[in-house]
């Protein structure tokens, strides 16, 4: 077999052999096979696609490139939730406490940020003493005993898939749907979970900016998961605006808290219930969506998911006056409130751009060496659809460098949109895909 | 500028500017763009393709990444002719005498073979003594004195050229019509002509396969040298068998000297008036096509071309009794003949068959670094369209390696069809395309 013939064989169109696709993962992974002769194959893919068989087999090559974890030895279902990535995403901090409350095991391996916030394990660092690092044995022993723990990844997960990773991302091959779901699932299937709730972020904020690339997407996924016996769902969720108020680290963990504490942003907990209901079904906790949706917003009202965050906190070290008391957490230097020059209705606030302004404030990483600024950040004041007078507060920013605050500021006139007619209200939730099909709502 | 933004343009179908040819060649030239952008941009180019414009923009900035020949020393029109490639095409050898006869300084640059034969400078080496590599003022002043000089090319000509090549030939991003055009121009406008006459090959033993392929290469590359001021004219000639009988070095330059002996093949003899008389036309030796094939036709039956063979061979130190008695030639130990098994008409010689046939004997390099077999290769006793009887001889194989000739016999009986009933005798010459357009015939 030779790298030359798949390369043309998939330029001319035809479908690559399972033999074929373990071939160049496998030769590309152990260094055989060069970058120049992978990213032309790449490019090739980009234009004629692959079907749902080589996907699943490009999946799998990549899955079996590397470790996967072993879960056995935690009791029940377990089931993981994954985002495709958007700007002031704190459900992970959220849902964690809520299903675990639940009866539901989390066992959650966890990444740092890169771009315009920091990963969950950095917003979590937020909590004095926390600890991110986990013995597997105490992980394992943190879920059974509370249902809950997050740790970083030390597995070697999926290697070929971070070597096409990086290579796609300075060649112009990132945007294909089966290359892009492959990636996404190739790790997730290696997280030893038996269900997985796939959060499909939709919209400015998001990796996809069209609701259809992004239905395309989520089937491609849940086809992955299900050929492969993981029972999969998508949610397809708005990310044009940011989800929730706050955009950093720290401020988002507050945030969470006051989600916990039932004084959550309407987005948040609305996304919260919707993920939270499916990942019940699936763990076989209730028996249907309504029942989930119930007992979620029964364990946020009664304190059991705040509680069941504090012993969480509490588990891995870290200090839970941070919990009860968020002041406590890293806070910057100057607050610049950013008003309104008019009057009007909030039209649009690009998630995408306000996730560039927190970066810019030092909450996100440039680079993978980039130093994080956990107290930095944005907090919005008004929602898209929200009425405003001249004057209001429309966001806060929190700076510790105050010129880089005041440009923040600037920029974020310009990216909230205050217009004389209101729109009508975005939806939240666009639709779900499951092994029954697609269901746009 | 980023090479990123330059893929990912191309790849979305948009028109790349001159600067960004410019950017993109000129820093893979210098190492600073990796092959793994390169491949990837090859790949959109192949599925998008090049307009005009940047076809010539991308000749141009390979031509510029090396040095250019100077022939301003060479009193007259330069004109140069460049074959795409065939099996048994020894065209050089006999149209160089033959138009410098009629007055037409040839000075040709010229490379060693790699494939089924060798190339004009090995074929010319069977000659005891020649020289092919001359200085400077001996190769102008060659062409002054005698109106021909042959030397092999010391200058770095087009060096992104011969990076994009390699590359391409490893990323299956060859066949494209656009790339192959901008690589054969952009070392053809260095060597310094002031005409260019293409020979574009078509057929089984050629680079293109198909015959609107052939046209469309054909126009890109005459639109190339015409927008460069370059009176560039392609003839498309048929290459599905071996362009007259011999298929090695030395005995084809025994078949070549038979030619300007007015004793030569038919195919070849049209082949070389064809492309002769639009040599002498483009530089201005003659007034119109018939005038100048009257010349070349004149100059062969007067043995003015043969005699112009003896001064450049006596030119460059080559010893002329090689030339005067071919049978000094290098010569194998053995030569087998291949017999017909039936009676019939030869419906088919596949060239790129013979080609592989010869090489296997040592007529042609593997490699770079193979070592040529100057006397071994295959004599065609038969043509397409000839009458065959039973027993009747096809071909004489020369070898000095008895089994490997053996098994070329074996071979050559297989590739040689011999058919009850007589096609119709195809075509030598497909069509002409100069600036006043495509003529098919």
């Amino acid at each position: 077999m030779r790298m030359y013939d798949i390369i043309e064989k998939k330029r001319e169109g035809h479908e690559l052999t399972k033999e074929e696709i373990d071939f160049f993962v496998k030769g590309y992974t152990d260094g055989k096979i060069p970058d120049y002769q992978v990213s032309a194959l790449l490019m090739a893919i980009f234009f004629r696609k692959m079907n749902k068989r080589e996907t699943v087999d490009l999946t799998k090559a990549m899955l079996n490139s590397g470790e996967t974890i072993d879960l056995s030895a935690i009791k029940g279902i377990k089931v993981d939730k994954h985002s495709t990535g958007g700007v002031g995403d704190k459900t992970t901090l959220v849902l964690g406490p809520m299903v675990a409350a639940c009866g539901l095991p989390v066992a959650k391996m966890s990444g740092r940020g890169l771009g315009h916030t920091g990963g969950t394990l950095d917003k979590l660092e937020s909590i004095k003493n926390f600890k991110i690092a986990l013995k597997r044995e105490d992980f394992i022993g943190n879920v059974n005993n509370i249902n809950l723990a997050v740790c970083s990844q030390t597995a070697n997960i999926a290697p070929a898939d971070k070597k096409l990773y990086a290579l796609r991302d300075v060649t112009a091959t990132v945007d294909n749907t089966s290359l892009i779901a492959s990636s996404v699932m190739s790790k997730k299937l290696a997280s030893g979970s038996n269900a997985i709730v796939l959060d499909v972020k939709v919209g400015s904020g998001a990796f996809m900016k069209n609701l259809d690339d992004a239905f395309l997407l989520a089937e491609e996924m849940v086809d992955i998961g299900n050929s492969m016996d993981r029972n999969t769902v998508a949610v397809l969720s708005n990310m044009n605006e940011p989800l929730g108020y706050a955009v950093g680290n720290a401020i988002e963990v507050k945030e969470a808290i006051e989600t916990l504490q039932n004084r959550g942003p309407k987005d948040l907990v609305e996304l919260c219930l919707t993920l939270g209901s499916r990942l019940l079904l699936l763990g076989n906790i209730v028996d249907n969506i309504e029942e989930g949706r119930k007992m979620l917003v029964e364990v946020i009202e009664n304190g059991k998911a705040y509680e069941k965050l504090l012993e969480f906190v509490e588990a891995q070290g870290g200090d839970v006056e941070y919990v009860k008391n968020p002041e406590l957490l890293p806070k910057a230097e100057h607050i610049i409130e950013v008003e309104s020059e008019k009057e009007g209705y909030i039209t649009s606030i690009n998630a995408e751009k306000v996730g560039k302004c927190a970066l810019s404030l030092g909450a996100g990483r440039e680079t993978k060496d980039s130093i994080l600024d956990l107290s930095a950040g944005i907090i919005l004041n008004k929602k898209v659809g929200d009425k405003v007078n001249k004057g209001d507060v429309l966001a806060y920013i929190h700076s510790n460098d105050i010129n880089t605050g005041e440009k923040v500021s600037f920029s974020l006139k310009k990216i909230i949109d205050v217009k004389a007619n209101n729109d009508k209200k975005p939806k939240l939730i666009y639709g779900i895909v499951d092994n029954k099909g697609v269901k746009r709502l």
